[in-house]
């Protein structure tokens, strides 16, 4: 066989996600040398404050890896397996299997599905750097790296806030509900810890009607804002409050996961009467979409008045399969991209204030056909608009070298606000940003050689894109 | 002129399609001679089981490559050249032009128009290993290579099992209707050849209301399925019963060209009644294109029951011209792609048995956008659902590129299943699978010179990209 | 700083956008050689025909490179440049800021945003080319750049005509309204300078029911054509004179920019019925959509008629922003790509006129996701179509390249026709061109050293794509 002995070398090529030819690879190992070491910034993301308030070892390798992690258990779910060995709990929460080791052994086997994935690079970064781990994964080797993962995770120095300042993160965000009451980043504020963690509004179990829920949450926002939720403008005022009072935790940032990115920018008794009816449960289809495309344009008014920046992840179709939904409930790996339009959908709000100083939106795509063609065009000529880096399925070697390729000839890179590790996998930051930082200067290395750019350029724009920007952009 | 002396150099590169960095040049080789002489799986073609059955040479070079090949006479009639004076016959079944030689010139006078196709290196594949040829075709050489190629195509070598067994094929599927007789099959089974042919289960002409002769076809398919198709019952008993007569003959799969790739569950009631509207030759084009839908939910159940995988083939604009289509009948070079949508479409049947154990369905694109955004998604998650390999005009190096790119970091690759030719062009088919191992070599090589992936890893799987996985996928 | 000292290079790298492996940059290199000094085809695009008729010296630096382009002061406008200091006139047409060094200035201080993008490309190119700058455009160098511009600008040798014969233009197009008298073409005409410069008929004003002043410009039309707009038979009689009158003064392609490539083929009856309404100022947003449709139809006969070229360039969504459009008018950085089809569109007209020898139709798209989806195979196939070169957002390297990648494989090089540079930025002509040809050698070199191409042929195919295809396909 000509891959015998294989198995026992180190786990990362030094030169991963590098150009291929001489000159390439040792411009973008010089530019790589200057950013690799820079504190992280991770501007948007789902770990839990929980970890860093109650600073509690995490659980066995299972849970820390793949229970939670929705990229590597639809992968199995894809070749057969079942949810329930993973340990993924059903729609009320009751999680069949809970042997960690049995879960792990089941990952192990099918480790193989994870070629040429992005899951596999941060893996095999993890294993390697955090646990010393040397040998790839396999049925042979379940046993034996989970035993040292485990042996690892009881440590002290493996405790959330260890982990934090060992990933040296200068800065990272939660993202909470606007119902949340923060009391995890409270616990943290009072604690005296002095790792950055600020939190998120992400509003949309309130903006949203079809959200489940959506007419008990208005009443609870009502309640905890003190405002009137009965009418729009005291509707308007919760969030004002809820607004302040996330940024009294930190927050520079609100988020909408929206099916689409339409807005509307309706009169003013029209917008009341639309609340009114979505307010009391009712509302078509068509209604609903309407209420929250005008809940886009009037978040943008009120970062315009509180200067938070806005962030838009548009385009997914959560929970495709119905029986998967009702046996398991959401997040299970059924979400999935759809075409997204941007140039109609965003007109009415930036015509009600896409020339505001001081706005900033940052638009995210799971349409990549909308880099060249819609979103650099839209963010290399509106003042308030940037560009989010790849997102979810996108968020991978390749989707990253797209994003360069196709959106930097119109929207150049400072329209552009860095990575985002968009993750609750909190083992995965530093593999997430290296491999972003990789891809950047790769592709900056081959603006190099190919003649478009002059190399100390290049040097200012690998710390500009790993590190300067996202810090301005989200003002961190 | 820096090019003279270039014509008389053989056709071929040895290291075509792979890495032009001398470390990924060396590995791609390296994989590719560990795959280069597998047998051929051909799970999906349109090669005709008389050529096997009564195994006569194949007629003049001109019939043999020009003539019947879409690929070649829609270049030639982009560029002005009447589809009769290359013996393209019209509508009526009549063709103009019947001399192989002036047929063959014209050809090689417009062979420039070629390059940088894949037609181009399936032909100078062909010319070269089967014919021996090393002059490449044009003008002056046109009446060499007519008369080399015509020489061969007398001999008992060039005859059609013959090349079947110098091609190394292990299996191949041809195409046929629901209501074939398989005559063709039947006489190849009593011939004692052991080449294994076996068939595929095409019923369009009677799913697809918009079929030439649908009504009409449903009788038919009654009278030779003994069920009674004037009623919905009697209509799906009628498939299972042509199901299992192709079955008898190999047949381990369905396939599906619809359109879109809409599909449908009504109540038992409401698609009694539509069959009922579509059946009479009735319904408006919604209802012809909700029948179309309610069929690929109808035929995944049957696939449950005799697991048959299934292949759909969605969006192709047919027949576009309509002076071309009523001049010179259909698959006149005038089929042309559409944006096609996957997420919303596939819903109800994959609702309805997407989450099946032993289903197989395994999805096909001419809209290479829904690679990453919708095909990569949901395959990574449905355990039922598999991609099909780079579709018609795709199928070129370019082709299979992007899709490796676009598709591996979400399904990776065990999703997908190798490759098929789905050609007509008995000679291209060596050619076909030798540029599809090639490219999958270089994105292997691609990824183990990026760090992405190790080299034992890239063995295995160029294996399986080549033989195991199409094996496998479809039953063979 | 591992950068010092690069500020003092020459602004370009001799090697620019060739390949980076050895072989493919020195057969790039060779391919180069022989088309770098072919004379410029400009076969479309926006030069003022006033400056070759006048022979006038360029006023300022920022007169001649800021403020009339749009990609330079959308950039800027990106990142929070008020526009008025850039010198952009208002609706009004009152420009606030007229003093070129501080428009100079500004821009200088933000030339860092174009890192990457073709702009910077351009710049750099006829920085160095025209006006001998061996510095990097920055704040420092400000001043002694304009300095130099503006020397160099007021001499002889800068003069329009001189400009022209140094950038060895063999033909320009430029691109009149239907309404235009062509007086600087007469002039030109006149002068008894031999530079071939043409115009082109671009009729969007009496076509499109939703361009300003429609109904006026009907009337101008029937007066200086002669014939009675007030029927639809004297309108397209109107049609035809100017388009005669074109001619007289060398047109021999007509342009067309509509929001989508929709065309319609009304009988006679309706189509006059439908003119009625528009022509009074009347009709739905459908019915004046679909009088474009019809137009594009009535220009492709007129173009059987007359034997000119027609060029279609849908899908801009031009004037996006609202308020920057009242208060500034248009072609102001606000005009978007959208989503086009072309397979739907095009079916009427092509039914049509599709198979008429002598017809010539290029069609164009900001919607990259068409090239390997709908429009190489619909010009792989209709005798009359020819791909444009990538367009105005795609006017790049990268853009190029993906042209190249998507389109070749299904319609061969010689179903496009060559470059355009589409500019009204007069000395980025040269700059264009160059990259055009530097990008289709890489390519061509590309194909080669993956051997899907010889390298004969690859030398006449860059001879092909940098002058014949254009020559040929516009008639010139």
């Amino acid at each position: 066989m000509p891959w015998e002995g294989f198995e026992a070398m180190p786990l990362m090529d030094d030169d991963r996600l590098f150009p291929v030819d001489d000159r390439g690879r040792g411009l973008a190992r010089s530019l790589y040398r200057t950013v690799k070491d820079l504190p992280i910034i991770s501007p948007h993301g789902h770990t839990d404050p929980r970890w860093y308030a109650e600073n509690e070892n995490f659980p066995d390798p299972a849970q820390l890896f793949v229970t939670p992690d929705h990229y590597i258990f639809r992968m199995l779910a894809s070749q057969g397996v079942a949810l329930a060995d993973l340990g993924v709990p059903d729609a009320a929460g009751h999680a069949t299997e809970t042997d960690g080791r049995k879960i792990w052994r089941i990952f192990a086997e099918h480790f193989h599905l994870f070629r040429g994935t992005p899951t596999r690079l941060w893996l095999d970064h993890s294993f390697e750097t955090l646990f010393g781990i040397d040998v790839r994964l396999s049925s042979a080797t379940a046993d034996e790296t989970y035993d040292t993962i485990a042996e690892h995770l009881a440590r002290d120095a493996f405790k959330p806030r260890a982990l934090f300042e060992r990933f040296n993160i200068e800065a990272i965000a939660t993202t909470e509900g606007a119902l949340d009451d923060l009391s995890f980043h409270a616990a943290l504020k009072e604690s005296g810890w002095q790792g950055k963690v600020v939190t998120t509004y992400r509003p949309d179990a309130v903006t949203d009607p079809d959200f489940e829920g959506f007419v008990g949450n208005l009443a609870k926002l009502g309640e905890i804002s003190g405002c009137d939720t009965a009418t729009y403008a005291g509707y308007l005022d919760a969030h004002r409050a809820r607004r302040a009072f996330f940024r009294s935790f930190g927050a520079t940032a609100t988020d909408h996961g929206h099916p689409t990115a339409a807005t509307a920018d309706l009169a003013r008794v029209d917008a009341e009467r639309l609340y009114g009816v979505v307010a009391s449960g009712g509302g078509t289809p068509a209604e609903r979409e309407l209420f929250r495309a005008q809940m886009l344009t009037e978040m943008a008014r009120l970062s315009v008045e509180d200067g938070m920046v806005m962030q838009i992840h548009p385009g997914s179709f959560r929970n495709h399969s119905a029986p998967i939904f009702l046996a398991l409930g959401r997040d299970k790996g059924y979400d999935i991209p759809t075409r997204t339009d941007y140039v109609r959908a965003l007109k009415p709000m930036l015509d009600a204030v896409g020339q505001e100083r001081g706005l900033t939106i940052i638009l995210f795509t799971l349409d990549e056909t909308a880099y060249a063609r819609e979103l650099a065009p839209l963010a290399g000529t509106y003042p308030c608009l940037r560009l989010g880096p790849p997102w979810w399925f996108h968020d991978s070697p390749e989707g990253m070298m797209r994003f360069r390729q196709q959106a930097t000839e119109t929207a150049g890179f400072y329209n552009t606000v860095g990575f985002n590790d968009d993750t609750r996998a909190f083992c995965s930051i530093p593999a997430r940003h290296d491999v972003a930082r990789r891809v950047d200067c790769a592709f900056l290395s081959g603006l190099v050689t190919t003649g478009r750019l002059r190399e100390d350029e290049a040097f200012e724009l690998a710390h500009d894109l790993s590190y300067r920007l996202a810090k301005e952009a989200y003002r961190l």
